[in-house]
């Protein structure tokens, strides 16, 4: 079967690269554009290139950057837009894209509250494609945005997705400890966070909530239902460079032992791992043993095979005590939470049919 | 009146160094003798001194470190000892010091948990000395052994005080961000922390709960009475020379307003600023309105007069949801969380009339 | 004397903030206005404070920013400038405040090429002042421009100045390890330089021989005279908050052996520590003996007395071999090499009656 | 043919650790055996692993360390052993070896200075291998020992050979920014390096003229034969985790234009790239045209292919002036300065026979 054409808006950002490197050599999906504003227009990848980790392959980096014209994608055949825009940005052009009939797969937050938009987390909520019926016919059109998790959050849903599933846990408290690569580029200032730890994000915490109770809920009767889940997040920025940190606290009367939450994470699967999506980990949670994991440095690009390198979530310090239960969890922050979970959405649906 | 001869135990370490700063002319004592283990012996001061943020004073600095002879100093009539040596070796250094009749105020953990030993905070338990009385009596002498908290306890039980006083506040989840200086010198190699977040310190979690409910309880009939306070931690390390950051979540059921809670905080002062100790800081508890406050490298030294820098514990983002209560809490983990609250301790002593 | 009326340009930068630091209490002059761009108009110094290792003093940070006028600020009184405009800017308004009778004391590099205005360090070449002469005719009045030299060089500069007087060394290469305040705020993106090194800072190498071979130059009939010595540099940025470090090498035929080095550098004293210029520092030049020195962390405050904190340049790591001879040397970009140069300046100009 | 059976030697450290990951799947050797000293005996390659750039491959992992014994190895059929023991244990441990018929491909210093002993670097110096035959007859068997030079000095021997054959340079300045991982593990003290650079590094700059006048030299009527190249280096360390940039002065009367100096570092091929050898690049000098780079973040894992990556040098911002030239130099400091040389070496060994 021919490949898709896609293209990918904000190609010199961050997530926008993270996309790039994605989808190379994707099995479902061709890169056919790499779009950008205009000030980007004609430069190449390799010039733009901010993906330390990454060596560029030389191919993929002489891809030349062009101005971003929805029109002229929709003439080009291309039908799927993966949008790495910033929020403030994103709203109108994905719209346009999606009035094109085009599928927009968006790590932006611009869309993600509407009612009939979902922010998909394949492991968690595949059932909440079902809004795309909604969201065409108000689009009149083939056209849709379809959205990822903030990237604090996206970590965090996977992980207590199995917990709330068995347990009925609803009371989350959280602390982050919150990558560079999260605030995009030039993001912070190096004086900033030189020996030094930012305690505020700015609406980082609410969303953390209200997108959580988003993911975590169901849909029914043609409407999202918010889960009762509470998240109580205080976000802090650290000199990491990629995978976001957290401290999560859980209360629950009869909690269960912690022999019963490391086998809730440790075997949890789902769609994906079902469907054997390119980009999805064959083990979305990994739990770690030892007494000092998970770290940035060492945990953030877990998750096979390779294409799912960073998909996976990394739990360690399972702790009970009494009705608490405290462990540490990480998550690539541009990968998993970003443009690898949108990749993952595209998989989705591509095999459920809407793509 | 003549000042008391002190001496300082450990003064090759970090705390042992901010001892020395701290020290020199201090109205109360005379450092006459900065001990070391034998194989600093001979040095001077400034061979060993690692406190990158103070200008070491020459004539300090040409100061000559000798070994550790407990028989000597108290023969040369040192009546006090700030005691900076590491936990595994303080113990028995420490009881020999008390059986000379020496006063001893100790950083160390070696003899925190002991039933006639305080846990000294003075702006929360100056009631606690009377313990030194049993102590005493054990001891047969004159000598005792005063310690202060962990340093990653100090600061929130600071915090906590005025909270669990005026609201009966006993459910606290904290997640920490600690300081390099935490761990000693050497201590954390680079290669671990750089662009990481290490989210274990051995014992920490535990010392944060047990020494937590010991300092905020009571001292009745001879005794130690714990508080009813449960402090859940998780502790991480991160890439900060000084300062332990701490996201504290508070459930409590009719939870105050933030500006009660602000109130309580900011209006904060207790026995060390009613007798006015040198070292103790005009306000404990510095609310900052600001919303990315506090920061290790703007608050960690707060506290004026100058003798109190870092002394203060700092507040912020204080932020009530229902009956949960966030904010995030810094306090210089080798000044008051270490050194300077031994410091202090011995100046409420001296006060009291213990030493 | 009643001290002369000064204000500040620039105060929401990084060199205004240490002019408004350094200026604090000083004995010549009184700061009657922190001016900035209108964007900052309002705002109060300790909204836009970014100097971490300065404890702000409240009264201080009250202060009020203000937009930039020079016509108001002649008709208030105020007979010296300090400016901390970025360069960019700086030139037009440097002129019309010199149009306007005004003494300004720059940190920019717009002026610094010119004909008849001096590169000025104090220890170097106090009688450039004399081509004010020539510059106050061309602007036709009282008002005169002076410049610190590039924060890079200065220290280089001023480590030379006695070996090129006394041994004529002409030869020289130096490798650069330059802090992040040396490129302002937001400056340098941490995802650029966290666990890197940039090797390469716009136009600085050009600078540092240019400016060099003007400072350590004559001035002679009313004219600048270029020294014969040249710097090879390479210039790159290290992850550090403040303090340059620099590599030097030098060749020359008959190199003096280490211990003549050694006092040529030690022994430095010039017109401000005769003059007694508040800023001076006792000891322009500190040679260390220990193998590991300079190091930012430890030595970029360097320099007596309190006033001069931070204006000492350390050398060490003195080594000769034939005819070659190799230190490391240390400066405080933003203090030394950038407001606190000013500030000397400015001290020198009004002993010498310029001001 | 069937594979040579090999082992590693210090497997608990950073240096053992790239040998079993450059090992793995190797061509020519398959590692039977992983040393280390007997307080590693039983533990897993996992349990120690400290690389954070390579994902531990889970069979690799459970590789089981255990103690050296070169009698054993001998008997077992070991040919080869590759040492990443530290230098003060190495000398013995490796003789030991040796005098057991196994060829030694060693990262340590010990041996390098021998008179028999070649410090190989296979682009460089491939006919040093002759000295084998010399060296074993003193040992009175088959077995040798091979060393790979410092890491500070492999790479900029590597840029240095094509210029010094083409254009006869002798003279060479160079100031280095040496990474964290050079100095093993626990290696620097996070304190000491946050926010630092430490100019010292003991013996480094020492070893970096002795060694490199060794490696560039000749092999003549069985003896090594010094290079006239003297190298002056001022060496620092820097808070980076892997790959030493180095910045470079060459004095030379007739100084070609940076044109030739391009081609001649970009065009440079030799043994290793006509024998195909596995772990050779592809390009042993790659030189990039960007004015900021090279980057240890962006450039220290350069080389092709896959089996090369680290292995490659990059050398940027070549800049000719008069009879001076000027450029920064990189390389990866455990790969193509520790454990990658040593494997290239023992890749020549064996198709020159010696193996």
């Amino acid at each position: 079967m021919a490949k898709k054409k896609v293209a990918i808006l904000g190609s010199s950002g961050m997530i926008g690269q993270r996309f790039a490197q994605m989808l190379a050599g994707h099995p479902y999906f061709e890169v056919v554009a790499y779009c950008a504003s205009d000030r980007s227009d004609g430069k190449k990848l390799a010039d733009v290139w901010r993906l330390s980790d990454v060596e560029l392959d030389p191919a993929l980096g002489s891809s030349v950057i062009r101005g971003t014209n929805p029109k002229a994608l929709a003439k080009e055949g291309v039908e799927v837009v993966f949008s790495g825009l910033p929020s403030d940005v994103a709203g109108p052009v994905e719209d346009q894209c999606a009035d094109q009939g085009i599928a927009v797969f968006s790590n932006a937050a611009s869309h993600r509250m509407e009612k009939d938009t979902p922010i998909l987390i394949p492991e968690i909520n595949p059932e909440h494609l079902a809004s795309l019926v909604v969201q065409k016919k108000r689009r009149k059109g083939r056209g849709f945005v379809v959205t990822n998790a903030n990237c604090s959050v996206t970590g965090l849903a996977i992980g207590l997705k199995p917990l709330v599933d068995r347990f009925g846990f609803t009371d989350v408290n959280v602390a982050t400890y919150q990558a560079l690569s999260g605030a995009g580029y030039p993001g912070v200032p190096s004086l900033d966070i030189l020996g030094n730890v930012l305690p505020y994000i700015k609406n980082e915490e609410e969303k953390m909530n209200e997108e959580g109770r988003k993911i975590l809920g169901g849909y029914k009767n043609g409407a999202f239902v918010d889960s009762p889940v509470t998240i109580m997040a205080s976000c802090a920025r650290v000199n990491v460079r990629d995978g976001h940190l957290e401290a999560v606290f859980i209360r629950h009367q009869n909690m269960p032992s912690e022999t019963e939450v490391i086998e809730a994470l440790g075997g949890f699967r789902a769609r994906p791992q079902t469907l054997k999506l390119p980009s999805a980990p064959e083990q979305p949670i990994i739990v770690r043993a030892e007494p000092n994991r998970p770290q940035p440095i060492l945990d953030a690009d877990a998750g096979s095979p390779e294409r799912a390198r960073g998909m996976a979530v990394t739990v360690g310090r399972i702790r009970r005590q009494k009705d608490s239960l405290r462990f540490y969890l990480l998550s690539h922050n541009t990968i998993r939470g970003g443009a690898g979970g949108s990749v993952l959405n595209a998989e989705l649906a591509h095999k459920e049919g809407y793509v």
